[in-house]
């Protein structure tokens, strides 16, 4: 494959600099452009035949008539599925989950200790010079459900099973994970896999399959009192439905990462309900010393002209 | 030995009936007799010959002449210790680390998620409406050393390597732990351990070895912004040197289950300092279904004459 310019783009200020200095160490001879902005990926738009980037505007993939290989910055295409340019000669390849699971791990396990340990009411507590002692709760008493078991979710299963907690998931379709305990398989399981769960973790891709999945119907078959985890996508989720199922108690506690809207609007409800959790969807956008050499070994293989790893099925949308 | 009452006695009128469902049914022929203040204990103490206790004041010791057995509800013996009624035939237990240990690590772990995930850091965005994104850290490149290597510090030790943190270890005397990279041993090695360490967890009994051996010079050993996480004893600690490291940056956050008074004074400056977060000491006290089995096996061994499990020996006082 002929080698050609790279367009790396990110919108953290933060990030460039880092991903600047691995690439330029890995790819020494490699011609790469660095943009944090439209203003300035424009210029290089036109002759770039490798796109590097998360957060873009997906119609940039139109104005790129020399592009071959766009590698998302992320496990998650939904974003620039719909804009593909569908032409033949494109390939899109994802990130590997597996360098993004063990941070998603971290944090999945930080909210379910946050609420196990009870350090919430701590805090409560603390601001108003109580002591009260409270008993604190294990996670190998919690029955924690996955749903979406790919290469992410079998990871925070396998952490979360290291700690001793029953781990049960959930998937659309097939059916195998040497992680869990049991594992659910279609629309029609979901009631019985929610009704066993005190913690719900969605790590599901946002498809036609999947969006508002988690509606108030579906909700309702949550045990009484839920924490529900959503580091996937938040369309998944029907907010609406979510905010009556936390005033009607079903959902105990929500720890949102990801939202219909990003950035979460400021007039949304979300933002002071005491019993959800808000993060900026700080899981998924990469950290460059874990992710770059995914890229760099996808870069060899493209100009060798050999298969990429973790090649987008459009079909199926992840 | 000879069958006598036993006097359970605990503070938390909800622990009671749990202690009093679990005894009665694996000790139906025994005398049992439930205290959870002095006036419901005073009727007991002349003729029990157990006392199985957690909180009482020390002085009830030597008003019970028949007294041959002493199990603490807890790890640690130092509040009994110095008002202990040194008679040849009075033996003291305490309660199994290892039955402690698995709720303390998950508090342990929890705590560290907090800072490393940077929940703190969005809940503060979150009461702001601000959606400012921010890189989440991993354990995984945290150096996190445990002073006091014990039965509990070991197995806090254990979980924190399942997730890929260094361990260190840091203990008063003999050296020896599968569970760590390395452990430090003596007064001598604080300041070389303190210096590695990204987060230090106190696990240590509270001795005349180690009363305020955190004082301002050995904190000033940590490393700048240094995590420290209480679960031991809280008059391991100069709480006026903590509150000035905290100030000049020297400790960057402290997670404290224990004080030098509990409980934890009004008017104390913690509870106002936003670098550290409270609990009522709940690490410790007992989850009754957690420890009652360990009891019933001493109280087997003790009827029938044997050498009971977890004799403290009065001279380490611990």
């Amino acid at each position: 494959m002929q080698a050609g310019p790279i367009l790396v783009y990110s919108e953290y200020t933060a990030d460039l600099p880092r991903f600047e200095r691995l690439l330029s160490a890995a790819l020494p001879e490699a011609e790469i452009h660095y943009a944090r902005s439209l203003d300035e990926a424009i210029p290089h738009l036109e002759r770039a035949t490798i796109f590097y980037g998360w957060g873009f505007p997906a119609e940039f993939l139109s104005k790129m008539p020399k592009l071959r290989w766009v590698q998302k910055m992320g496990a998650g295409v939904d974003d620039i599925i719909d804009a593909w340019p569908c032409r033949p000669e494109v390939i899109l390849t994802r990130t590997d989950g597996k360098l993004i699971a063990p941070r998603m791990s971290e944090y999945v396990l930080g909210a379910i200790l946050n609420r196990s340990v009870r350090f919430d009411l701590a805090r409560r507590q603390q601001a108003h010079r109580q002591w009260n002692f409270f008993e604190i709760g294990t996670i190998r008493s919690l029955t924690i459900g996955i749903a979406g078991v790919g290469e992410i979710g079998t990871m925070i299963a396998a952490t979360l099973r290291l700690l001793g907690a029953q781990v049960i998931g959930w998937r659309r379709t097939r059916a195998s994970s040497p992680e869990l305990e049991k594992i659910f398989v279609g629309n029609a399981a979901l009631p019985e896999f929610l009704g066993r769960c005190d913690v719900v973790v969605l790590v599901l891709p946002l498809t036609s399959a999947t969006r508002r999945l988690f509606d108030a119907d579906v909700i309702d078959c949550c045990r009484p009192g839920v924490h529900l985890i959503n580091v996937g996508r938040g369309g998944v989720v029907d907010e609406q439905a979510l905010l009556r199922a936390i005033e009607g108690g079903r959902v105990g506690h929500a720890t949102l990462d990801v939202f219909r809207t990003e950035p979460l609007p400021q007039e949304h409800p979300f933002w002071t309900n005491p019993h959800i959790t808000i993060t900026p969807h700080v899981c998924g956008p990469l950290v460059p010393a874990d992710v770059v050499p995914h890229f760099v070994s996808n870069h060899a293989a493209f100009l060798a002209g050999k298969p990429l790893m973790h090649v987008v099925d459009l079909d199926r949308q992840y």
